[in-house]
This record gives structure tokens, C-alpha cells and sequence, in this order.
């Protein structure tokens, strides 16, 4: 409900993106894990504003301070809050929104939901900015698997029509974990980057913008995880990946590819391999009747067009109840979805670490 | 949670395929709502097994009690508990399977989870028969919706690849919501019966199976309804869309394809039409921001093939720790997707209850 | 909310007084733990109507039928469902009810909140006979705490104003614990029946009605289990105490009585004994800040009378809106109190083994 | 489950006495509700350490800073967080209770939960000073309460055996309710101010502390709220009342009383008055079967004395695994029930307000 999420880990998430905070707070932490509090703000500039030509000209510094369930450098196991101050806000850019809202956005929704009380500036809690708590809960979350040797790694899977690699569902392999840890543009292909970025910066030139889709692997979880029916893995994992803004695609494994195809490609076989079931092939992602097969887990995320352009828009004037043109002024990402991939990861390592707090195999 | 799921509308599911009994608790009705049992029943029907020759062969009455709940032909607003005996149920067709998992089954996973104490025969509560209660609860629910002028429709998208009209997702025309209730095969194009039929009956005869796409439209919901962030509609309807047995992607409206548009072509621009603001385009699938916009809602739910087929499949041995061949016996669907139709209507119009009980806009 | 409780076990309970049946569905039970069907029969006889004299006339077998999450003698740690047919109806003791509220009963606030749409006959879902699956749910759960050695034991503390000897909040005892199992008459103290069952059958004679206090103890829950603040063992058990129709009060340790006592009085010293620590007193009743302490957890739980007696009564009259006399004829306890002794041990029950699944030490 | 709490207004605290700060986020609040921060102040002042004799010395400004769901001074209806700095903190004073838990406190308890690695200041999160982010909750839920003409207050009923007046359950007077905002010392009959501080004054000087009761009511909930049986009000209430630190005992109208009384002189008679029905009495406190009857909601919440005490007390030495001494330095209340009033009108304020969302009347 609302902006809490969560069964064994809950986090609860607040602000607006031109308030005076944002943040998190996670309940449910195991306690007495140490945090590597760079590492957790290497992550986060993954997916912070204003690095490159590609994204949004605003820039945050995006430093989380943490209040609580954190002393001497390791978890307390009781709430961690984190809040992170917004700094490089224009709300005067902003102001002609109230009226005339953007297509694509949540503008028109949001003012019928809340009756026109709803923070207007830039989106308010619907926007992309609330991904930023998200993405340092993913972080914390993410340092506590490392712990148990789980590894999460997520990849610019398509953009603008050009697709990378795939993930090696069945493998994981760590080369490949590697090697987009250690690359600025997250693609398995790195001959890949600059057809992307220009496909990018065209539309961006055009004042449009284009979509893309994000591919996920866990590789580590044990095999048990989950609930049936409605607490099993895709269920858990779609309805956090589904709260992340503009996605509206979450695929498991061979995804929507196996509703074309016969149960005889599609079964994965399990076959003993050094006296471990392993299964052959990974078409079901990781999870068989929402619990994990210690076999990767392998998700894919569609996201729609950042909604923001500079082109002349068709909209409502709320005030005049006239249809009007609208222009939106200020600085947008032509593609949110470079942006995205640490998003998905962070939503990929809470959404894991949720389920390995509930594992009931060793009641 | 598990096998419970909702906000504002919960329903608790239970049972085995071949145990005493299935059934649902349904906890948050609205009181003072009369049924139609034969509206039910005839719901139900469209799910239940045994009807065709591309469906399995196992017949089940499939006619649900109502234990509580219902007094005098109407809601009481207290539970709503109804129970399905299962009667056609052969268990020497699984003694097999305790020992050697069904690829593409749960078998494994639950053996796992549940330490070799789950109840094996037909897939225990994994089945896809858990979907009888599943759509029994969604049969009620659509009722209460039909009450206040909402009406929930499903097709055949695709299936093997032959891909049916798609739904309009601006009018979502009644026109087309009564055809698909008229016809016993749900497409909106007629003419695609007899080559999806045979595509299914030739995998059959290859003892194989196909998997398929189900598309849902939800109109009339009224704008306003759903919470950000994780209280979204997306993440609502995607957490119990995914509980349903084989499923591996959901998308709404546009979906992936939107991953590959520019912005100027996915945004959906607002416009006054008859004093009412409406979309010309519907790409949000009826939701922006997690909040329903008062357009159509839509969305398209991946089922990979049966994983039961008759071919010769590779799995292990869990007792002799060896590789072994398996042939599955027992009778199956070539294709479940026909049959998932209406559990899809079911899972939304479920989803759409809770949304529209957890209206704020009257506080 | 509503009829749905727990954290890491979850109960869902359905049923009207005189509807067709009754039941509880248990989610998130361990799995492969072998069940005494016998013993929980004989948990559930404790609660059961028409036993004796000072108890109502009403007879119902209140045998359990299992329906799911039960094969071949153990949970499967799937929801078990159990349903329990209502055989000795009498809907027409209840016919003018519905027009006339009883004093200290839900009927007129059942009726507010469900729009006159409730099932009427015998206070419907509103009913103590709610407390049938709730002693079932109980029972299974306390077979389970039972297997890690953790015994739980209620008395009738006081009734009529005549008190019983109280727990051994520091012992626990086993000798108490045994005797209270043996006895047909749950007192700790044996010479007190005399007197407790002649003030009973005093008030029945008057055509009244007498409360009481049932005071619980778990004895063996380790240390370390319950989350604060919302999920402390206090919160927990309270939410599930005051949920049992006629409790009025519930209280942990010393209780009210702590209120006024001096802090070096009430406080409880740790202590090393044989190399454990144990506290001198047990004046909390076993949490601290909502964590158990490995005492033993200790409460008590006041009943108010009950509301059905067969005095002359005013009343209001809904259907012509003038004040009334009612007089309430059918079969009613004079005190519902040594029936409650059970319930009470069945919410601790389910309460302990909520907490003990939940337990996040052995993460 | 943990610091979240709440149906249809969840609260989400967190803190540790003595960490860089403490909050709450609330999410669900209704939105476009004007706020009043001095009456906020006002309130939480009420709580507020440091303002006489007979509280604690430590002093904080608890002045909450809102960071989000708050715009041009009203509700946005999207998360509202506030957080609190703690500013007067000595670690020192605590360095000693890491090897040697206070009696009474959760030292040893929170210890074995988090194994060591909970922060061991003050208490941390198992603090009282925890209830200033809930008693901001309060202040914020009684004003949006108040524009529904709901008025909720509670006095000092008992402390060290003196006993105030009890509110009038029937009428629930506003002139009592008037009087207890305007006086500094929460009586309702004022001469007894002198006594009870005399009493608490006197324990102070024994280095020792008393305990006390609060009453707290609500006056103009609309009958009908609550669901039963779990979500019922009394469960609901008492889930957030056992809370709040040091709580031993919660109940409603006549409470435990009712267990010594007829069910003839305990069941209050509804009857018409001036063409709406009231109760002639209230012991039921104002539900029945959980739901809201329209009279006045009525408990009473006991509170041990403060377990902080200036006298020598036994204890265990954790690292060195003996019995030892322990004589707790720093500033501490004599008796918390005084600064506990605000925080049960809070407690009972938030509670009431998830009721009154969560209102069903209106589907």
C-alpha cells in the first residue's frame, strides 16, 4: 500500500523531487553487517543526474545522511532512515504545469487523486527522483547479499531498437558480473556504446526521447526462497520493478518469447552436474512455482519513453478547460533508461534480500 | 502472506489438486451486494476442465459452496468462504513424481522448500487448479463491479504465434466485450478459431504443448484510484497476475513495444472531448503514476507452454541420484492458455475490487 | 484487519453462528510436522458448548474436517484449511433480533456497519462460536510449539470476584502446567470449583450473567523473539487477545498492578543461575521493549459477562423507533469464562508460534 | 511488524535516543488538510522532556522538521516524514550498561535479539524517547480529527495510588475535555495536583519511581468503524497502546471491573434519545464486537513505574558472566506517566484516524 513495500524487509519511502528531502527508511535489516558507506555512494552515482551529455543537466549531490539503526559502522537491525536533501531545485519552471498537465506524466492523475493538494513541482513523489532513496536501500541491500556471495548485475539490454548481448541465464557467468561493474556505459557489448548514445543524442536533438529495456541477473540466491502463491519470486519481484516510474514491461526468463514457443524447448531439465541439480537451460528465469531453483534469477524491464520532450505537446488547460499546446521547459534525460539500470538493480537486491530474510528452511 | 493477497479486498486461497478440497476466503466485501450464482457458475465453466478436445481430459463439477458470507442471496460484508471439492482425482498417475521431478513443474522447487513434506500428487497447491477458486473470488468480484457500470473482458492474443486483433484500447467498445462473451472461443476475430485450434491439436499430436499471450481490458474504472508508489495499479495487478501458474511476463498498454518508441509517438495526450477529459492515445494502459486515469485499463499477461507433455523429457532421479528419462502420464492441456482466458479476467477483476474499495476520493 | 491475522503465520477466519459452516485457513505453518488428531479433538472438546450444566444447552460436534495442507499425517506447510459444519441451528431463536438490538452484543453496531446486510441469526460472524476454528488454529499451533518444548497452560484466574492461585511467573512449573491438563475444571487451586460453579449457577438462576479473568502462560519461548516497537510480543498477543468477542482488558506481567508499585519493586533483575540468566522476578511477564526474555511469558485477560441473559431487558426497537423491553430467550452461558480458558491458550498459541516462526536469529 | 504500523494510516518510525535523529513517515493521510505547526509544538511540548521538577533534566528542542507531504501548509495526501535532531545527548552516561543491562530496561533483551549489535545508548531504539516522532504523528492525526468535530483527550486517572475523576464515558463533556487542555497538569480534578507530584517527588528522593494509569477518550467517532474481528477497535488500539514503552496493561469502558460484574448491570441499553440512538451506559467503551457504536471511545493504559532508578541494583556483568551491582547515573523521570498523557491522546489520535480512512460506510 502507498509507499511502502515488502514483507520481511519493508522500506518505506518518502519526498518530492523538489521538497525539502527525500529518503527511506528500511526496517528488518539484519543487524551487525558492516556497510561500505563508498561503495554504497559509487552505486548511487550510477544512477545520479548530470554525468554525462546523455542524461539531465540537473545535478544532486545525492548524499545520504543516516539517522538511524547504524552505529559504529554496522547495522543495529533496527530502522536505518536515510534522507537525502534536495539542493538543485527550480520550482519556477514548474509553475505553468499546475494547469496545463504533461502527457505521459502523472500530473492529471495525481491532481483527481489527491484532489489538486499534491505537490506539482516537478512531478512531486511521482517522480524519478524517489529513486534515489530506492537505489541506496538497493546499495545497503545489495552489500548485505555480497555478504552470503550473491551478485547482482544489470545491463542496458536495449535502447532505441539497438539490443546487447544477452545475459548467459544458465552461467551468470562472473566475467561477464565483472566486466559491466567495472565499464561507465553498462552494456556486455562495449562496441555497442556509441551507436546507443547516438541514437540518444538524436532524438535528443529531435526534442524527443526514447525508451529502452533493462536486463537483470541474481546469481547466488539459494534454491527454497519464496512463497506460494501470490508471496513467490515473480509476484514479490514485479510489484517492486512495477513501482519503478515509466516501466511498463516485467518479464521472468524466456518472458513472453515462451509464449511462442513448445514445452519441449521451453522445459528446463534438470540433470545432476558434480552431484548438484543444476537444469540445462534457464527459460523459467530462476523460479519454478514463485520459489527459486538456485538457478539464476533473470529478469527483463521495459521502459517507456522518458515523458518529458521539448516538442509542442497537445494538453488541457485545467483553469480554462480549453485544449492548449505546451512546451515543457527545463532539463530532461532524452533516455531515463541508462539511468535505470542501477534502479533495476537496487529493486533486484532488495526484492532478494527480502525473500533470503524469510527463508524458512531453517525453522 | 503466501497464499493471501490484498489491500483492501483479501482473499485467502487453499487446497491441493488431488486433496480433499480447494477453496477461498474473500475478506472485505462489500455488504448488501446480491449474486448471481448461475452468472458464477457460468464464469466458472468457461475455466473448467473437460470441455473440448484441446483441454485436458479431467473432469471436475467444479460447482463451488458458500460456506459464510452470503445470507439470503447477498453479501454480508464478513467472509465470504467458499469451498470446491475435488471428485476426479487419480493419484497412482504421480506416484512417479516423488522421485523424479517434472521439468517445468514445481516439483523440485517445492521439494526443496518444503523439505519433501509438500503434497506431490498433481502438483499439490502449485496446480494450475488452484485457479478454480482464483476464478470463482473474480467471478464475485466482477458482479460487484458490473454494479457500478465496470466491465472486464479477456482474449486470446496469441497463441503458437497466431496473434488475434488486438483490443481498442481508446474505446475498449462494448461491441467488442459483447462478442468475446457471446462466443465460446475468445477472439475478436472470429476466423482464427480453426487455425489456433489446429495449431494446438498438431502439438498435441506431437505430445507437445504451446504456450500463448491473454489480453485483459478493464473499462469504466473511474480516475483517481491506486496509491504511488508500490500501491500503484501496475504493481497491484502485476503482484497477482504473476501468482497465476505460468505466467512470465505482464505489460501494460503499450507495453515493450513502448521500450522501442520515441516519446512523442508513446505519450498520451490529454484532451477535452464532450467536457470529459480523455487521451487520444491510450500507451499508459489506463494508468499514469500508478493512478487510473479513467481510460481503459489494459494489459497482456505471458503464458509459457504446459509444461506437462507427453514427449520424453531428461530429469533426475532424486532417490538414486542418478539422470534418468521421464514420460508423463495423466492428461493435459496442450495449451492452457485457452482456459486462462477467464482466470485472467478474474485476477482483474479482482485487483480492480481492491482498487476501487481503497477509494480515498470519498474521505 | 478484518478477519485476517498474523505476521509470519497468518490466520484467516470465516463463518456465520448459523451458516452453513465455519473454518480458519493457517498460512505460513512449518512443514512435514506430524499432527495428534485425537489431541487436538480433545483441545477443541474443552471449548465446546453443552458439556454441563453451567454452559449453554447448545450441542455441536465442532469436528474439524481438514481440507488441505495436510498429507499423509503432517502439514505441508501449504495452508491448511479446516471447516466446521453448524448442526444445531435454531434461526428462529433469533427472528425478532433483527428488529431489536441486544444490549452488550454487535447486533446494532453490525448493523450500522454493514448496512442491515449481516447475518443476523445469532450474531452471525460476530458470534462466539467464531472462537471454534480459532481453538482449532490453536491447537495445531501448540502441537508444533510442543515439539520445541514450549508448553502453554491457562486458568480461570477469577470468576465472580472469587480468585484463583495464581502462575508461578518465575517457574512456570510443570507440576501447575500438568495438573491444570488433568482437570475437568481449570483451577489451579481444586477447592475453588465449589465455590466458582455455585456463583455461576447463582446468576444463571437470576437470569444473569458473571465475567471473569483467564490468566495464560508459554513456558519455553527462547529469548530473542519479537521485533520492536509495533512488533513486540505485547502489541502482537493483545492484537490477537482482544479480538476474542467479550474481552475487555488484557494485561502483561504485574499489569495494572505494576501501575502502582514502586520502580525497585517492579523491576526485574537478571541474574546469573547455573550459568543462565534468569531474572529474580517476573514482573515484566517475559518481554522487554516487546522481546522475550526466555521467561515465561505471563498475561491475563478480563472477560466482561455475558451479554445474553435472560432478564428483561430495554432495548430499542429499529423498525418502529421506540424503546422497548426485549427478553432474550434461546440457550445461553451463564458464563462464558471456563469456555474461554481454551481460547485464550489457543491465542497464545498462535500468538508464540507467530513469533517463533518469525524468529530472524538464524539469519 | 517492526516500527510500521497501522491499516489505512501506516506510521513508520524510527531513531535511537542518542543516533544523529529520529522520525516518522506517515502514509495515507488524507490529502489537502491545513496544519497548524504551533498547535504540532504545542502538543509535542506536552511530552516533552525537561519543563519541571518532577521530569528528566535532559532537555530537547523536538522541534520536527517536515521534509515531505506537506505543501503551502496543507497535506499532499503522498508520504508525510518529519524528523526530530537529538541534540542533548551524553554517551557517556551509557558506556557502563553495554557489559551490565539495566533491570527493567531492554539492555539484555534488545542484546539477544540483535546479538550485540544494536545501538546500546540510551536505550536506543527501544527508548521512550521514541514517543516524540509518534507524538508527532498524533498532533498531526488529532487536527485532522478535529476537522471532523473529533475531539480525543486523556488525564492522569492514577499515579502512585491517588486517583484523579474518571471521564464521563456517557457524555464524554466537553467541559472536561476543555479544562484538560487548558491546565498545564492533566487533572481532572485539579486539587490533586499537589499530592500526586508530592508522591512523585518523594519517590524521587528515595531514588526510586511510580508508575500510573492514563485515561484517555475520543469523543464523535461516527458509529460503524472497524471491522471485525482482528481489524476490530479494540485490537487495533491496543496493538499501538502496547507500544509504547513501559505499557503492561490496556482496557476499554468498564475493562477489567467488567469481569466482576452481572451481565445485567453491565450491558448498556440502547435507547432513543431526541431521535438518535445512544447507550444509557457505556462500559463497553464505546464498540461492540469491534465496531464503533457512536458513544464516546473509552481505555484506560497502565504504565510501570520508570525502570531508570537511582538506587543500587542487582544485575549480571555480560562480560565477565557474574552478579553484579549497577547504580544508574544520569537524569531520568521519577515518573513517566505525566509526560505519558500526550503520548496516549497521540497513540489514540492515529489509531482513530486509521479507523476513520479506513471507513467503509461510504463504498
Amino acid at each position: 500500500m502507498g509507499s511502502i513495500w515488502g514483507e520481511n524487509l519493508k522500506i518505506s519511502l518518502f519526498g518530492e523531487s523538489h521538497g525539502s528531502g527525500i529518503g527511506v527508511v528500511l526496517d528488518g535489516l539484519p543487524a551487525g553487517i558492516a556497510l561500505d558507506e563508498a561503495q554504497i555512494a559509487a552505486f548511487m552515482a550510477r544512477r545520479a543526474p548530470g554525468r554525462a551529455s546523455h542524461t539531465t543537466a540537473r545535478r544532486e549531490a545525492d548524499v545520504p545522511e543516516i539517522l538511524s539503526g547504524y552505529y559504529q559502522g554496522r547495522t543495529t537491525g533496527t530502522p536505518l532512515a536515510a534522507i537525502i536533501r534536495n539542493t538543485d531545485t527550480r520550482s519556477a519552471d514548474y509553475a505553468e504545469l499546475l494547469e496545463k498537465p504533461r502527457p505521459g506524466h502523472a500530473d492529471l492523475t495525481g491532481a483527481i487523486r489527491y484532489g489538486g493538494a499534491q505537490d506539482p513541482r516537478g512531478g512531486g513523489h511521482f517522480s524519478g527522483r524517489l529513486t534515489a532513496p530506492l537505489t541506496f536501500a538497493g546499495a545497503v541491500a545489495s552489500q548485505i547479499l555480497a555478504e552470503r556471495g550473491i551478485r547482482i548485475a544489470a545491463h542496458l539490454y536495449e535502447v532505441a531498437g539497438i539490443r546487447d548481448l544477452p545475459f548467459d541465464a544458465v552461467t551468470a557467468s562472473t566475467a561477464q558480473i565483472d566486466q559491466l561493474q567495472s565499464r561507465e556505459f553498462p552494456v556486455l557489448n562495449p562496441e555497442l556504446e556509441t551507436s546507443m548514445v547516438a541514437a540518444i543524442m538524436t532524438a535528443k536533438e529531435k526534442l524527443d526521447s526514447v525508451g529502452g529495456i533493462v536486463e537483470c541477473i541474481v546469481r547466488g540466491l539459494p534454491a527454497g526462497l519464496g512463497d506460494p502463491m501470490f508471496g513467490g519470486v515473480e509476484p514479490r519481484f514485479a510489484s517492486l520493478l512495477f513501482a519503478i516510474p515509466a516501466v511498463k514491461g516485467v518479464e521472468f526468463g524466456s518472458g513472453f518469447a515462451a509464449a511462442r514457443s513448445y514445452g519441449s524447448e521451453n522445459n528446463d531439465s534438470p540433470q545432476f552436474v558434480d552431484g548438484q541439480i543444476r537444469t540445462r537451460t534457464n527459460n523459467s528465469g530462476g523460479a519454478d512455482g514463485g520459489i527459486t531453483s538456485g538457478m539464476p534469477l533473470l529478469c527483463r524491464v521495459a521502459f517507456k519513453p522518458t515523458a518529458s520532450i521539448g516538442r509542442e505537446q497537445d494538453t488541457v488547460n485545467l483553469r480554462t478547460c480549453q485544449n492548449e499546446l505546451l512546451v515543457i521547459h527545463g532539463r530532461h534525460d532524452p533516455s531515463i533508461v541508462i539511468r535505470a539500470v542501477p534502479v533495476v538493480e537496487a529493486a533486484a537486491a532488495i526484492a532478494s534480500l527480502d525473500l533470503l530474510i524469510g527463508d524458512r528452511s531453517v525453522y
